[in-house]
């Protein structure tokens, strides 16, 4: 087995990876989420640079001897990870900054981050003889895990608030999965899924509880410091919802420093939604003890963090914390001039919850919290076509015109004048 | 200068690119379509397996000795092409073949083909000093034109039928082109984009008209070459509008024989709309003298092949002749289960142009018109996020539910029942 042990990030405890699915029994399943163990001396002998550098898969599976897949008959064919990570000089000038780096996730299978988490959920399933496997989502790990399981005998099962944006419910059901739209927010499905898959025995991918998403996640860590020709940044920017996302890009930071490919874990930077950001509550009371956690009802338009009830908040913090990082939160009107910035001034088109990584960057430009010196790195999770109406919000119209002429010169004249 | 020489499709003419633009003056806009001549002899000597093998370039950009740019500067950051070449078994079983491929375009950075042929675009207009670059579009074309001008100086406007998909649409929009929408056809809207960037000096991006355009475009074929080891497959379908992504895909064969890479073209199946398949009739009538062009009304949901005056006519037809292959076409609602069969089968999720290719796979099988040997590929042009509307079509709809137990057992009875 690779899975060395499952440790309980509140009180430690570790367990046998073949005796727990999801959370620690004694703290329960907010605050006792797992963390996945390794041996890193074993792996340190095989895994280097070197052997890194003559590998041939550009995918998230040139990290398979630090990744929990038991199985490799199940790895599925679609391509996710080793996404494109951009370096925009002009926009890094225009910031202040020494280096800007966009890493574009929106370019994975199903155009997100989260097909990192569901092609390794995918697997774990199988591997544990599973039939169907079921998610609470406000989207993108949903329509990402039917994505995986298209290939699969797996049934999915798919718990989604009604809200959910066009786009991603009509991925979800061409991807074949059973889509259940509870009337009422992502805190209230996640909690419905959590219930059902106890009860009806399914594989739960929904965020935190499961502690084989983070391993996934991580792999985006993983391909930054690679990219970067292991000269890790100084800061990379995360987008916050329930916390799962920047705990798997600490997670791999910190396996990169445990197998000595890297020499400091960089501050990592939680950007959350204004209306949503009860992790960066959190984080700002924390004092190395208990991580106080307070709900609220989360209201932004990035559906993708619209979470009230952040699932992996306790590793969040902790992670956080001990990466030096801070949060910050953002207004949905910083989000959606971040999609237009980034769309206009790059070519890479981000969902809301995205863009909110850049967002993050201007604000901490506009503060002064930035220095000439800083390498930065902003995670672009989803693809602005996952999200049409929001984009829409941001943009101007199209000129109607007749097929004349005429007509042209006349938008012509108008454009001239502004 | 890389390129020898512009060699009219029609008449056989050679011109100097330095001193033409577009098309043959003596045989006019469509039927002087140009081709891009190189001296390959020259390119032989560096351009080998060899060099190929030790390239780290995982992008269209790794065939730079075989493409038309004079002035690598102007290459944008955007990571364009080498996109995953899929190989499922499971299907290729079930359809009686040996091997299917699906190429999948649709995670290029603006998720369609029409990337590899912008990305070249961009370069040239800023080779040739241009301020402005325009292009009519179904939706594809333009938005990648958009995204690829993003980061650079130029300025984009777009000529879009006003049907085109809403996220189309906002893609153009949020890249920050100006987008004149006609009350008309795609046909209409070419037209009048030709005149304008004519009077007004604007470098043309619209389908065949710009010899650069195939360049690009035949990268998919040299990736699928590559991909499969320089064992050309059978045949490869690809989805036939205007008639220039077929072009590109015969053209990229075409180099690789000519340089000694590969041994044969595969046979190239050009896939049209039942309700827009102009080229697939004057395929049939073609006698190896002069392409009979017979106009029609484009009807078929699938929009970015409704092209009823296709603009590239000559080439396809002439190009498919010489690979010994053949157009077909399928109905609406042949394009629209191939987009359910591929995402529910594979996890690829196509736009409906792009799932005509599995489409005409389906109808081939059915007719008995493939073969056990047949090592086949389906090209891929774009992602299903494209036309979200297209996709509600086939999907069913999600189970309300209220925030119960009671109701999510109601649900899996229902299911159950099915």
């Amino acid at each position: 087995m690779k899975v060395a042990g499952l440790r309980c990030i509140s009180c430690g405890s570790v367990y046998d990876p073949a005796e727990l699915d999801y959370t620690c029994p004694r703290c329960g399943p907010r605050r006792g989420t797992l963390e996945v163990l390794y041996d890193y001396d074993k792996i340190k002998r095989a895994f280097t640079w070197e052997a890194l550098k003559r590998s041939q898969n550009y995918s998230m599976w040139r990290y398979l001897p630090i990744l929990p897949v038991e199985d490799e008959r199940y790895i599925q064919p679609l391509k996710v990870g080793w996404t494109p990570l951009y370096r925009f000089d002009h926009l890094a000038r225009e910031y202040g900054v020494k280096e800007l780096y966009i890493k574009d996730d929106g370019v994975n299978p199903t155009a997100s981050y989260k097909d990192r988490a569901s092609a390794i959920v995918v697997i774990k399933a199988q591997e544990k003889g599973k039939k169907v496997v079921a998610c609470a989502s406000t989207g993108n790990a949903a329509s990402s895990l039917a994505g995986f399981a298209a290939n699969t005998g797996l049934t999915t099962i798919i718990f989604v608030p009604k809200s959910a944006p066009e786009a991603k419910l009509a991925q979800l059901l061409i991807y074949g999965a059973k889509v259940l739209a509870v009337e009422g927010s992502y805190d209230q499905a996640y909690d419905l899924c959590l219930e059902a898959a106890e009860r009806y025995g399914w594989y739960n991918r929904s965020a935190a509880i499961n502690p084989y998403l983070v391993e996934g996640k991580k792999t985006g860590a993983l391909e930054v410091a690679e990219q970067l020709d292991w000269e890790v940044p100084d800061l990379v920017l995360v987008p916050v919802g329930d916390g799962s996302v920047i705990s798997g890009v600490y997670k791999g930071f910190h396996d990169l420093l445990e197998l000595g490919f890297i020499e400091a874990v960089p501050r990592i930077i939680g950007v959350q939604a204004e209306g949503a950001a009860p992790i960066k509550r959190a984080f700002e009371r924390y004092t190395g003890a208990e991580v106080a956690i307070e709900d609220q009802e989360a209201k932004t338009l990035a559906d993708s963090i619209a979470v009230g009830k952040p699932r992996d908040i306790v590793k969040a913090v902790k992670y956080i914390h001990a990466a030096r990082g801070f949060f910050i939160s953002v207004s949905d009107r910083e989000i959606l001039e971040a999609i237009g910035e980034l769309a206009k001034r790059t070519g890479v088109f981000a969902e809301p919850a995205a863009a909110a990584a850049y967002a993050g960057f201007r604000l901490l430009a506009e503060q002064g919290r930035l220095s000439k010196s800083d390498r930065v790195v902003a995670m672009i999770t989803g693809s602005g076509l996952k999200d049409i109406a929001a984009a829409r919000r941001v943009v101007g119209r199209p000129y109607p015109i007749g097929p004349s002429m005429k007509d042209v010169e006349r938008v012509l004249k108008e454009l001239e004048g502004k």
